[in-house]
Order: C-alpha cells, then sequence, then structure tokens
C-alpha cells in the first residue's frame, strides 16, 4: 500500500497560524461568531482550496473540504471555536489533522481513489447550543431552534449572530452518509490520565453522556438591614444550601469516573444590601454508564422535592440538555489499535471520552472513531493547555496511516 | 408657640412628580448620577428656589436648600437615589418631607428666626461608596477616595459618573456645624416591627453597624468532563462550602437582631463546562452592638484560617466596608416623643435601625435624630415598597412640630 506522509513542519505551522486568530495569552478566545472566529475559519477555507480540496463555508459556519477525485472517502475533523479566553488545541488540532491529512492523500494522488475530506464545525463549545454545527451537519437542528437560541455569554440571539458573520443569505449543507466509510476525529485528551502512565495515545471507546441542568429558586426580594432572618425568603440561601447537599449526596453515590460541575451561579438582584428574590445555577453530571446518570437525575429530582416541600423559597428544575453515553465504531478502534500497535508500541491505550465531541453527533449518521494526545497537565480550557510536538505529530502519523489502512480495506 | 402647618396635598404632589424620575414598574430605578437621578436632583433644586429657599447642588450631588432669613436652623433631609429597580419612598420620602418643613417655616414667616435647611444627599445606596454625599458634606471623603471608586454594578469610574452628570467643576461644599441645632431623617421602616404592632411611628435610639466583606476564592480552571473530581481545585466547590459553613456557624452563634446576607456571588468564567478557578461573594452582618459585630467577624476569619488551612482552594477575606453602631441624640428623640404623644398618642415606640442611614454620617459632625414611618408588609428595596398616605401625612406633622419645639427650646 502507497505511503501517506504527512509533513510535520507544515502541520505544526498551520497549528501556530491559527492560534494567531484570537491569541489570548498562551492560548485563544475564539467564540463561536466572533469576528476572530470567523477570520479563522475563512482561512481555513482558503488553506485547504491551497490544498487543492473544494471548499466553502455554509449558513452555520461549518466547512467541509472535499477531495474531488476520490470514489471512496473518509471524513475527518473537528471545530475551529473555542471556550472563552481558553486553550489552543481544543478543536484546533483536530481540524488541522483533518486538513493535512487531506492534503496528505491530494499529494499522494488520491491513491487508488481514496481519499479524506477534511471537516471543520461549528460551536461544538456551544456559547449558542450543544454541537450546534455536527447537529446542522446530520440534518437534526431545525430552524425554531436556531431562532431561539443565544449566546451564553452575551445574550446574543443566534440569528443576529449569523448575520453580523455574514452567514445569513447561506444555506447549511447536510453530509450525504452515503459518501463516506465514517468520521475519524482526533482530540487532545483534556485528563491526566495519558500523561500519568505516560502513553502517547488513546483509543476512545466511548463518550460519556452529558445531563445538563438549570436549577432557578425564588425567594422575595427585601432589604438586607431591616428583614429579621426568621421571616427571610432569601434565594441566595436556597441556592447555596441546595448545591451544598448536591455535592454532598453526589459524593456518596458517584461511580468511579462520574464528575460533575456548578459553573455557574447568578443572585439578582446582587448587591451587597438587598436580599435577593431570585438565584440560578448550572449543574452538569457526566458519566459513561446511562443507569449512573438516571441515578443521580433521580437523586437530584428527590433533593429538588426535599426543597420545595420545605420551602422558604420556591425551586424550579430545567433540564438543558442531555446526552446518552455513545459507543465508538468497534471496527474503527481496531484499525487504530493495529496501527498504533505498530508504530508506537506499548503507547497506547482505549479508554472513554470525559468530554463530548462532535464525533458522537457524526457517530448518529455513520461509523465514527476518535483518537487522543495526551493533554500536559492534564489541563485544558485554560490558556495552559498544550501538548508536546512529539505527541502531536506521532498522533497526526498514526491518524493518516489508519485513514489509508481503513480505505484501502474496502478496496 | 405659632404652628407650622404643612400641606398634605403637595407633600403627596410633590413625592409622586419625585416617583416620575426613573420610574419602574411600581417603583423606581435611579442609580445615582443616572440621567434620571440628576434630573430627579435639578427638579428638586427648582422646587426648592420656588418655595423662597436659596439651593444649588455641589460637585458630588448634594443639594442644600436654605433659610436665608433664619437664625436658628435644623437640617432636615434625606437621598434621592435608589437602589436598581427598588422602590418609590426610600430616600424620597426623606427629602420630600425636608423640602416641605422647610417651605412650611417659610410660608409661616421664619417664625422668630427660626427655620430648617432642606437637605438632599448623594449615593447613600452606595452605588459608588457607602454614604458617598453625606462624608462628602461632613468633609470626610478624599480625592483619593473618588479617584478610585467604581460603580458597583457597572464598573464606571465615579469621575467620568460626575463629568457625564455634568459634576465635574463644581466644589464640594461641607456643611457648618455651627449653623444648626442638628439634623432630622426620616425614612420607611422597611422592616415590619410598626406594622405588625398597628404603630404609626418608630422614633430611632440608634443606628446599626454594617460589616461588610468580600471573600475570594483561587482554584484552577479545568475541563468539566476530563478532569476527575478527586484533583479538582473547583473555586465554586469552595465557595459553596464555605457559604453554607458560614449560615450554620452565625445561625448559631447570632444575637436576636443580627442580620446577614450573602448579596452576590459571581463563578469565574461562569460557563458549564467549565471548573472555576476563581469565585467571589459579598457578605454583609449588621448588628447594633459593638460586641455581636466583632464576635461575628472572629468567626468569619477563624472560617477563613481553616479553609486556608485545608485546602484545596486558597481564600482571601476583604473588609469592604465597616461602620459602628451609631446613638440618635437622645434631646431630639424626647422631642420626637413629646410631639409623637400629644399627636398620635399610643401610635410610637422607640427602636432601633436595622438599616445605615444618612443621619449616622450626620451624627458625627452635631446632633442628629430619626423618624420611621410604616412599611407595608415590611417591604423595601423592591418596587412593592409602600407607605399609607395617612402614615405619610403624620408623619410629616410630627416632624415639623418637632423642628417647631426645638427651635423653640433654643430662643
Amino acid at each position: 500500500m502507497s505511503a501517506i506522509t504527512i509533513r510535520p513542519e507544515r502541520l505544526l505551522a498551520d497549528l501556530h497560524r491559527l492560534r494567531a486568530f484570537g491569541a489570548y495569552q498562551t492560548g485563544v478566545h475564539r467564540p463561536t461568531y466572533s469576528p476572530d472566529d470567523m477570520a479563522a475559519r475563512r482561512w481555513l477555507v482558503t488553506r485547504m482550496q491551497e490544498a487543492g480540496l473544494t471548499a466553502r463555508m455554509d449558513g452555520i459556519g461549518n466547512i467541509i473540504g472535499e477531495n474531488a477525485a476520490s470514489r471512496r472517502r473518509l471524513l475527518v475533523g473537528s471545530h475551529s471555536d473555542s471556550q472563552n479566553h481558553a486553550g489552543w488545541l481544543d478543536g484546533a488540532l483536530g481540524v488541522v489533522y483533518g486538513l493535512e491529512i487531506a492534503r496528505a492523500f491530494v499529494e499522494a494522488g488520491t491513491p487508488g481513489g481514496s481519499g479524506v475530506d477534511a471537516a471543520v464545525f461549528a460551536d461544538e463549545e456551544a456559547h449558542f447550543a450543544s454541537f450546534l454545527g455536527s447537529r446542522s451537519a446530520i440534518g437534526v437542528l431545525d430552524e425554531a431552534e436556531i431562532g431561539s437560541a443565544r449566546n451564553l455569554t452575551t445574550g446574543e440571539m443566534l440569528r443576529d449572530a449569523l448575520a453580523s458573520a455574514g452567514l445569513a443569505g447561506l444555506n447549511r449543507r447536510t453530509i450525504d452518509p452515503s459518501r463516506y466509510l465514517g468520521y475519524l476525529e482526533a482530540h487532545i485528551e483534556q485528563g491526566d490520565e495519558l500523561e500519568a502512565r505516560a502513553l502517547g495515545l488513546g483509543i476512545v471507546t466511548s463518550i460519556v453522556g452529558i445531563h445538563q441542568y438549570r436549577l432557578r429558586f425564588s425567594g422575595f426580594s427585601n432589604h438586607a438591614g431591616t428583614t429579621r432572618m426568621a421571616i427571610r425568603r432569601d434565594a441566595g440561601v436556597a441556592l447555596v444550601s441546595f448545591a451544598h447537599s448536591v455535592n454532598e449526596r453526589f459524593r456518596e453515590m458517584a461511580a468511579e469516573r462520574t464528575v460533575w460541575t456548578v459553573g455557574n451561579i447568578r443572585l439578582d438582584p446582587g448587591q451587597v444590601s438587598v436580599i435577593p428574590n431570585h438565584a440560578e445555577m448550572l449543574l452538569q453530571v457526566r458519566d459513561d454508564d446511562r443507569a449512573v446518570l438516571a441515578r443521580m437525575r433521580a437523586a437530584l429530582q428527590q433533593l429538588v422535592t426535599e426543597v420545595s416541600q420545605t420551602g422558604p423559597c420556591g425551586i424550579e428544575l430545567e433540564i438543558l440538555a442531555e446526552s446518552e453515553p455513545h459507543g465508538m465504531s468497534r471496527h474503527f478502534q481496531d484499525a487504530l489499535e493495529s496501527v498504533a500497535s505498530r508504530i508506537a508500541p506499548g503507547q497506547w491505550q482505549r479508554m472513554p471520552s470525559g468530554a463530548g465531541h462532535d464525533a458522537q453527533v457524526i457517530a448518529r449518521v455513520m461509523p465514527a472513531a476518535m483518537l487522543f494526545i495526551p493533554s500536559i497537565g492534564g489541563i485544558s480550557h485554560h490558556v495552559h493547555e498544550d501538548s508536546s510536538e512529539a505527541d502531536i505529530v506521532l498522533g497526526c502519523q498514526v491518524l493518516a496511516d489508519t485513514c489509508r489502512l481503513l480505505l484501502k480495506e474496502t478496496r
């Protein structure tokens, strides 16, 4: 089989060029549809075209760079938006792997008619909605949701953001699953397991399910100096007590890999001398076991019932999002393992992904798999997020060879 | 002694005219130096001038309307700024009482050379700093503090706000204590005690001390899906646990009238999928007993030490403001009691004030006292804040007669 040769210098140079869009300290700030995010997307389109791919951006900001000469194809990519003030590799790594591997297939002459299309999805980081771009790409994002979604940080309506980004007039394109053998996505691990075990590669077995909740507490505003403690209905006190109970109960019942996070708390009106009449928190729970997620939810609902019955504040539980755990293609996992065993023997493991990824969405319409490379110190979603150049290059080579292997098999 | 006759219809009409500036639902939104606040202040200057007083606004937004013909004087007033989206009577009641009583003394011919000056202070609600206006009026507000103060809600620098309000070029005026017998301020009770006891008047014995703290928790941001619970340094978890402990311990050790409030909580970066690296809360404690305040502070410091020692997050305690309890003039209290006993026998009580007021600042340079009228349902700092017209009129008459009595005594 003819080799697919990736070029490490070009791969790293493109990663660093992408890093310059929205550079923030040692990381990037590239929220979806921001000017920096759009500039990065336009640069990616150009870079794909320079590589001989047919590339354009669609109405949700997704980019597919197609190898027009290929007859058997894989789709390889990730997302180019970032969390606010976050790291440089999250999403970007998989996007530039897709670009480099698609380019390497073109340079190898689309051997035997086999090629790779490069994919760049929009808003995986959910500034507006979970997996906005990849859900649009598989045709499960409706216009009603686009009409009602808002930016979580700024409150901007999604439609306004799309218009400002110059995407208002464009069609949204859906991927034709019959065109592809499947989807491959590389990503930084975002945890410390590979590093702790001195491994260079993680072959993802499944992606955790995520349950996301908003809890609203309603009390009554009053003067913080003149209202006796006994008659207060302080929504902030109710929230603190509830959040404390959640932490206590979840600790007792969590499975080994269960994680939960209160990422945001807001008290209204938020003034030092006013008893809050309204309080809100965002809670997220993750596990790769459906039963564990169901157990945590039941405990949460039980706590809500208890608080409702004892008062003095009202409480409301809203389910913001729920994704169930997703298994990755066993066949693709085996292909990754066979390449990893050859190129980097003893340096890989199979492992679940604690983070959600576009691969879990694309997996609904075609086989999908993921490859992890180590995160230094396990850090991600932070400007200190980083990976070694050796790991970055190794991961790309393993993914390229896996693409070649999978496409060869089907000849 | 010649009577001082207030005019109920005019008093109520002026209160309702003032309510129209920054009207918000059934309340007002008149943060200090906002366009609505400044329009209200300019209207008050005009209304004082129409009453025959010599009135102007100074460089911090304070207004003194002087009875130029008087030789013995009292100062009567309050503040005209409001909390954000709050009630219509807080501050406004005492301001319009001052206007009406000063006007009534002019109409009575400044009898025997005795008169009342009307005072309107700025920013009692501490959008920029506690008692900004009244501290400026007694000469204890320095330029350095003005240079560094920011709006608690918007972050705007005080100097910029003063410039936007058109106050940049004006001098700040200090009150000459030798000009006055003392200061009287009326206010809504902002609690439910008078209403619960079916009383119409509260003669304030002392004003509570207020200790105000900011607590900062520092952890480390990381991905909320991939970072194991055991290795997290979640600043939000640290804050929730700390706030819960504060509520538990304070409950055990509080005195009968002690109150404490967490008015604001913020998690950074505040995103659902990111472990907060920074968290902040504002805590306020009030009591009219110095020893109780000291005991609460010691408990707070003890908790901070415990958290610092056990980790995994750092914690920092900042004292934002501390005012000690202030006793009101006994002589003025007795004068209020003698008038209340005559006009409204059995309808008054003496009581401490759970809220801070400009009177506690002015009390540093001259005798001061306060009169409360009932708050319907004990509600304040809320658009539902209200008082009955009968109570509003009675309070003004009692305060006017008390002024006459005090000025008469000194003839």
